[in-house]
């Protein structure tokens, strides 16, 4: 075995697969090298106790926008400070976003953000956001299956957001109709006419201020969205992923159609829903601080909230993930207009000891592993390289401590952004290290990593969450 | 370490949760001790190569009938053969069954057949088989319950067999309201008077020759006392698993109260399919040799065969299993009488590579794995002890090997029936080796077991399929 | 026109087809001979005003008792005090049951019911009730083929009440497949093990006080039934009505088959409630009367008559009828033993006013009397020469005064019963008039008619209702 | 009676309602005076006798384009050449569009459309197309409120033909949610991006000959727009009717909607088909003549046309009409090109003579009036006056001969555009008399009537169909 180094973490309950084990894990250099009855192998050169606590894979956040510049704000963090922050919550990969750049091949988009990313703690993949699709459906089967070559297994589309995101229906469909096997579109869903809409009367009204933020992107402009985007894709037997629901009746339509779906179409339809949607609702809006709440899709009612709650212990929602964005306070406070506040939550570092608070006594460590870790990965091609400790994977390793009571505190972050908008919520447990490759980054809330060790990891098929 | 022997089995793709990896399992004594990275470990005292092959759990074969004895008929094998037989289709749990006695504790039951099955070689679980439950529904609950602590999650409820097994509505309803937390329910399902005039009928026209077996239990019957069943666990929201679905009608009508049911009910309805039901189907009652596939229910006609392959391809059934019992060709053939000749068809030795070989291609080896090993021991609470390659659980292991072809042939098997319902059968793969608790009971044909190792397993709760 | 004598009801609003209108109606001797605009037709023998007034079809109650002898107890009434009762009620046509006698041509127990019944002062029609359906098909296609051609589309199946009346699962299906095309079955659905069973244990409590009634007929041993005979009309594409629906999810059951029915299939499933089970709870079996209301299927919950009531409105149930039974107090109170008290109660002459009064303002007029006369008629084979105001049709009218407000007292009821389950209920409108093929029977609270004047109407093919 | 003119027709079978009847019906001046009994009444100053014949109510065409001018086609007829063709064909009523004129009132939209019809010789009423809805919600419910006093119920939307008649989805949710009670809103369903950019592939590939209409427009567009509409319906709880539903899609979707819907939800949605879609397929432009048959919808494949005429006799359909346009074969032979070919069909002319010979056999002449009479006049506000043969009903009334049998030829039609598509086709049946509001206007093949008799109908709340 030689120079590898040999880990052995030991005393700890080790989720693996869908599985909570009394177990050793075993890394040799960057990978598990195995799972094993405690005392089964004792020759190694480091042993870490997780007496008391979980050993988890480390949390793959399948939506984050780091470092991101929408032409008109940028958010405050670069990748090493932003992945930093991801790691501090056990987050050891972040899934991303590359933008297509029009009438340019994908790989040149993919090296531009690979570029950016150079200085990441933690690895990343990236999802291609698809902005101009070739009209031919040859050369659009073309472009994407070589995106698919280059390791890019899930594209973005957007229904909303003219003129520089938005694609109508038939690029949307044409887009699910050449999308080679294996790969898997998400999609943010809101209609954008009614969006459009809704802003401009409020625009009329002189209604600009924060507090009627979410007045300007109806519930029912999600829910038609992902009515239309579900149905279009059925036609075409694709897979589709719906990102952010924020509202019950998103989730509701992709069980639904879920469960209409005979035999192997099942299992087309994927979501996604975020901490803020199911821990806050829009009463903040009237409250001190709105501009700390504004994001796309906003919070919606407080029976949004609870259903989406509900629907997420039920099993009806395959990832849990952040869209987080790094504004800070002060580019918040730009202007009290809501229509040109930069909109996003930071939200990575929070993720696990949120919703290992809010869901793990209903559906248990296994399970919420799956929603944070092992259905990302599946879905987004990494698996099994990442979001499990199998022989083989990455050691990217969680030692979680569920004892410790504490209250979220936005001093305790590592965000530029100088607030959480979960600030005081109490949480259970803690992370106590976690490494990734093999390598302890964070230890006791000290940071051990370097810039630049994170790795871009390209993605294979997208398979179905278990 | 010290006196406990350490194998190694090397070199071949483990399937362990619902994953198939490249991986080392090691074995220390009885248990597994871990899977690991190829060459992780290498201080063993034995290392087994499985260069080329699968390295698979033990099959859990859930629906066994050995040693029989109906107070009619008694199957020609007892558990030592009947056992050793499993052992060489690599099968190391089956769960049979033990009658309730009426009138006293289900410890009494219990006892008595594990007395039978003294001389077993592979482990063994009960299902209890609830003959007269308690009027009062508070007896029930204290006697069901007496149950669990025994180790019995599972009981078995017959709608049919007047007048030893059958119960009625209010009984089942009774029963399934009753039941602890935790507990399932086995239903055969079988409209009894449907089955009972149809069969009178044959009689009063004389048709009682082997080949009018299948009209004696229409198709209808099935289907009916399924939809039956479910809506009666649906009203007290208990788990239910329907056996040996012989028609398509019966799977579909599962699936789709899966599907009704909001939430948490979901996964209270499951299933199970035999081997018989998926590659025989009516016309051999056509045949020269009709008795020899006389079983309740009765083989379907093509339509409905083909259909449930199509479900268990889709996912649409949770486990399958044998229902083996060993009749001799010359208890089949004592009578011309279908309703005197005994019936239930030998299997369990052909379970997995049949099932291999017809769905391994469609879904997978995790998931047919699933179906044959995790998912039954996770319904009858034996998992993690069975049915999966983990750390800490029992090491029940197969090798087996994908690349030889054979057919089936009686003369190769153990079975003491002098025949199988599948003579000529081509098959994909051969077992090559059987662990049982560490210990190898199966080497390239060769027995190496001893009659009564096996150990009776006490179920926990009855967990959610995979 | 010679001698036939020419009515013309003149001011009123009438009901026709499915439509309110502004009309006239003419009458030539027993017959609707027009339907004309005020005024156009003058020439006529009697002009009876009707201003003020709805002109409606007589009521057509599908589901009566009269004369009942179940071979324990005796409805108090005969034919002709039990058909005036009605008449005064504004009921111009009962079906009511003749029952099988076994091993005899139905015409046998034809006749002897229409023997019993030439008193009536009212037209009627009968249902059979099948109690011992021939074992061979083919015999028993053509004895229900006898029964079609001798006027009698519908029969009666029970599932409950052993040994008289019973039918089990194979009888049933057998029946649904024999019935001739045009033929009903009206189904009694009560799971006869849950009630017997419910039953017996309140016996073996010492618990058979009239207020323990509800509890021995649970609510899901309807549900339970109504899914399974559903089920079986399934199978062979039978058309069945379920009776006297006393819970929400009887009626929650047939429409949700009804929309699971594709095409043709639809229309298969209707039901029908009575007015005791959307206007009273069972509250009352804790009151001071609980005798009154024993009857089966017994008073369900507050919710279920609220949801019932719902279903109603919103336009889930087919046919409104009585169920009515003339027991007296006196036999009612016989012992204070439910399971030795004889059940049902009277209805039929309070049908038409609680119903206009509970339901008008939701449905309409026109609604409404397709619930109480159109669609009976239409299913049962009378349409149109019952149920319907249109030439040709019977001259069966009711002149109904919605001005009137008053409350049901018994001592304005004219069944021998001596009590009304609805006393104290306040009613909408009044019943002036009652003409009987062209007969004024009722004339403000008069009784015109005359003993036999009744006829027996030969019944078509069933109709799907309107 | 006086001066006023009294018919009766004698001796026909009347469709009333939805009830087939042997009975004569009387006439006095405009009005139906009474349905009778044959010689109930006889004094009257003329007796047509429709002996053997079928008395129906006139046709109502809830779907032309009289003298239709798009701004850049014209049709060839006017209303009063439009409307004889019409009067010929059974057509009684015709329900037209007018389309709002932005920034003004309705009341001027309307005014103008009816002087263009001052020379129509049957009546008609309007729908009419919203082209620019007010943006402000109150100030459109009050327009629309505004519009449904001046008569009209009924307006139309299309989700496609931008930039003139296209509306986003907010305006159609605004609108749809803005609807006074008892209006309804028909739909153009076809997704503008999708035949956008089908056409325009097309253009781009040089295949605009006539051949290639049917590829610019896939029936996936029509399938995606009424699942859209649908939901935005659902969302608001208006009531929507999807017009020239021409593949089996929309019908199936409307109908799941409906049937999905609970209680008074229950018939907010509803569809027509016309003959086009049910009688010609596809295969047509691949013929001689496919300028022919240039419509919007496109004729589809002979799947989708045999599969839309099974659920028409399904009873899933609510309306037949006709979306008649009179272009002449020199205006579609203008160009060879398919983007500049005027879109539409003759064909109101040989509504009922198609339909009649289609589906009278299948669903029965009551509901295949009530397809082309009852219905219309339900959903569009004008029943009872419209649609059916009641006393006080317009006497809008055609004698039809089902005997003679010939087959469709242009040259017997009144159209001006030269031919028909439905030439050759054989007929059942012959259209002998026609009378509007009392007034024989076709009598045996001779008009009768004259240009300016036909009357605007204000129509009232839309009703349910039956």
């Amino acid at each position: 075995m030689g120079e590898v180094q040999r880990i052995l973490i030991t005393g700890g309950q080790v989720v693996t697969g869908q599985t909570l084990l009394r177990a050793d894990v075993l890394i040799e250099g960057e990978h598990i090298a195995g799972i094993l009855s405690p005392g089964a192998v004792r020759e190694v050169d480091r042993v870490i106790s997780a007496a008391g606590c979980f050993v988890l894979p480390g949390v793959v956040d399948a939506h984050t926008h780091i470092k991101l510049d929408t032409g008109i704000y940028q958010t405050a963090d670069d990748w090493e400070t932003g992945s930093r922050a991801a790691a501090f919550g056990g987050v050891t990969t972040v899934i991303d976003f590359a933008n297509q750049i029009p009438g340019r091949p994908y790989a040149e988009a993919l090296a531009a953000r690979q570029t950016e990313a150079t200085g990441a703690v933690i690895d990343y993949a990236l999802h291609m956001v698809v902005l101009r699709p070739e009209v031919e459906l040859d050369a659009l089967q073309a472009s994407l299956g070589e995106l698919m070559a280059l390791g890019i297994p899930s594209i973005k589309l957007f229904t909303t957001y003219r003129p520089n995101y938005y694609l109508d229906d038939a690029a949307i469909l044409r887009v699910l109709r050449a999308m080679p096997d294996g790969m898997i579109a998400m999609v943010h869903c809101e209609n954008d006419s009614m969006v459009t809409a809704a802003t401009q009367a409020l625009v009329e009204q002189g209604k600009t201020d924060w507090r009627h933020h979410g007045e300007a992107r109806p519930a029912e402009a999600e829910a038609e969205a992902v009515n239309r985007v579900l149905y279009l894709a059925s036609l075409v037997g694709a897979r589709v992923y719906i990102v952010h629901n924020s509202t019950a009746d998103a989730t509701s339509l992709v069980n639904r159609m879920r469960s209409q779906a005979e035999g192997k179409q099942r299992g087309r339809f994927f979501c996604e829903t975020c901490p803020q949607y199911v821990l806050l609702h829009d009463s903040v809006y009237a409250g001190e601080h709105p501009e700390r709440y504004i994001l796309q899709p906003p919070l919606r009612s407080a029976h949004h909230m609870e259903q989406l709650a509900a629907y997420v212990r039920a099993g009806m929602v395959d990832v849990l993930s952040t869209d987080s964005c790094d504004y800070t306070l002060a580019q918040k406070r730009a202007t009290r207009d809501f229509t040109r506040t930069p909109g996003g939550l930071p939200g990575v570092e929070t993720l696990l000891p949120l919703m290992f608070t809010q869901f793990v006594d209903h559906v248990g460590l296994p399970r919420l592993m799956a929603m944070l870790a092992e259905n990302p990965a599946r879905l987004f091609g990494l698996y099994p390289r990442k979001g499990t400790i199998l022989p083989g994977s990455d050691a990217d390793v969680v030692i979680y401590d569920p004892a410790p009571q504490s209250v979220i505190r936005h001093q305790d972050l590592h965000y530029l952004a100088g607030y959480t908008p979960f600030e005081g919520m109490p949480v259970r447990g803690r992370v106590r290290m976690v490494l990734s490759r093999g390598e302890v980054i964070v230890d006791e809330g000290a940071f051990k990593g370097k810039a630049g060790r994170g790795q871009f990891l390209p993605g294979g098929r997208s398979l179905d969450p278990c």
